[in-house]
């Protein structure tokens, strides 16, 4: 191979995060084999330049680097079961817990594949962008070996280090605000509705507040690091204060706030195990499972 | 007054917001009066220049301008109780209820105010700062008239509309996502944590998640605004799918994740309701209470 042909790539998994990342693949001039369960659905990148491969086994068998993006673990160890990678690298790209990634780990030594597990952190519109981050963690000498081809998906591509599941572990630990933050944004939208006003209207200042929210993130991490949340900017009292305006709000508004309870009832908590003057942060503390 | 002359203003309640309140209008320039019910907190405000009030009618008498910050709705009109303003500008900063807002509104018109409700989308130290986003309600003669004594707040200055009660909607429509999301990066901060990772390291990819998600709100509230959720990016499958994890990732971490069964049950909702293909920005239909 000469230094100006880009190394060939297979992509498995082709709902809407893979064919993003094949289409990233192909735009660079990347040579790009592609197998979907569905065949549909390599239609597109077929037209764009992309092998369609007749089964899982022969589009890991043309590429020494194998990127996975199916929904599960599970379901990326049941496609590719039979198949033997032959020291190729195995980068898989679905969520999942950090067990099914250390399982996912033997599974893929046994079956003779150098293994990543990776997370894109974004959008499939953001594949491809110089800002987007992806993580992987497991064998550094793939991530090395292949570090160029990878960034070709986000230009902000880390290693999180050698233990397999650390990206599942951050992909887990990162992404469990997502729904959360939505529901509360969702909420807000229906609420602003009641009083026939747009949900778009919103948009503006919910930017701002997250991007307030993500000024007080380095503070909080660091009253957790040092387990002390006697510095109080927002405090636990005042959360609490909050809490009892959710009902009456959601009345008003005909909105359902009652997914808050539970939220509300770590805050009360927090207050009742001596946290009330404390920093907001202190309810890290409520979260963690007495140890058994 | 001279042109050069900077508006008296006065503020009545001192905690970690009042205090910022009163600290940036004594920086800009304003005579600033100040009471607080404890009287100890006004100390270091009167060290810099401003003028402690006796009580609350001799606090009012002393400006045109008078901003309030104590905790709620019911606590200011309960310390001003029986305070007559004559026409003077009265502007709360408290968080609270539209309905509160309303009465208030009310209530002031009764004591002879001019009356603006707003809300602070920001931290105390964030006070005064050219970006800093303050909004107001009410009144749109006195907030033109105080508009530039205002902006000393905060530098996004914004005026919603007549209605007294719509900066509360919008700072409980936008503040709705602040406990969800931060609920759901101590959760992750004890995910890492677990594992002997300080919470420090999650901060640079939460602050790009939430970019992230900045990135695609306009777009979910242009599919709500249109009640049109069929271009799924980001699918209520996909989220059902993910919260399958939420209880392993806790149970390996030991990080209580109980609180997330709601917002799970509004995914399944949704999904029953035949949303399951459809954006998850379709969790706003299953959000609305059914009309009495
Ligand atoms: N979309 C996003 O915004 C986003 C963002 C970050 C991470 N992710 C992650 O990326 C992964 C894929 O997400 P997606 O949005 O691309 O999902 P998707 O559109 O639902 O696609 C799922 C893919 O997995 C395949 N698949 C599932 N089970 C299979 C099985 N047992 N055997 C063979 N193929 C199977 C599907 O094949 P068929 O076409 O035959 O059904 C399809 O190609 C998920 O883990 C997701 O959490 C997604
Ligand atoms: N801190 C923030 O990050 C933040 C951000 C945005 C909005 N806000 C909103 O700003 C408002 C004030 O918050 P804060 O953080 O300044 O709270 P705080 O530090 O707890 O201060 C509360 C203030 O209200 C006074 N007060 C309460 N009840 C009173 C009563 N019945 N009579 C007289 N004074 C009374 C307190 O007086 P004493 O000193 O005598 O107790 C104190 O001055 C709240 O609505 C909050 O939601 C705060």
């Amino acid at each position: 191979m000469t230094g100006d042909i880009r190394t060939p790539v297979t992509v498995v998994g082709l709902g809407s995060m893979g064919r993003a990342l094949a289409g990233a693949f192909l735009a660079a001039g990347h040579p790009t084999t592609v197998w979907n369960r569905t065949p549909d659905k390599a239609a597109p990148l077929v037209a764009g330049g992309a092998v369609r491969a007749a089964d899982p086994a022969s589009a890991v068998a043309a590429s020494p680097l194998v990127v996975t993006c199916l929904t599960t673990f599970g379901d990326t160890r049941e496609a590719l079961g039979p198949v033997s990678f032959d020291g190729r690298a195995l980068v898989t790209l679905n969520s999942g817990i950090p067990a099914d990634a250390r399982m996912t780990a033997e599974w893929a030594a046994g079956r003779g594949a150098q293994f990543l597990a990776g997370a894109v952190k974004n959008v499939p519109s953001a594949v491809g962008a110089r800002d987007t981050l992806l993580y992987y963690a497991g064998d550094k000498a793939v991530f090395d070996e292949h570090e160029t081809t990878l960034k070709v998906l986000g230009g902000d591509t880390v290693h999180l280090g050698g233990e397999p599941d650390l990206a599942a572990l951050y992909e887990m630990a990162v992404g469990g605000t997502l729904l959360p933050a939505l529901a509360g944004f969702f909420q807000g939208a229906a609420a602003v509705q009641s009083r026939g006003l747009e949900a778009s209207t919103l948009v503006r200042f919910t930017v701002k507040w997250f991007e307030m929210i993500n000024s007080i993130l380095p503070v909080f991490a660091d009253e957790i690091d040092r387990g002390d949340y006697t510095e109080a900017a927002s405090s636990v009292n005042l959360f609490h204060e909050m809490a009892a305006d959710d009902d009456a709000f959601g009345a008003e508004t005909g909105v359902e706030t009652s997914w808050r309870g539970p939220l509300n009832d770590l805050v009360q908590r927090a207050v009742e195990a001596g946290h009330g003057d404390h920093s907001i942060s202190a309810l890290v503390e409520v979260l963690r499972k007495p140890a058994a």
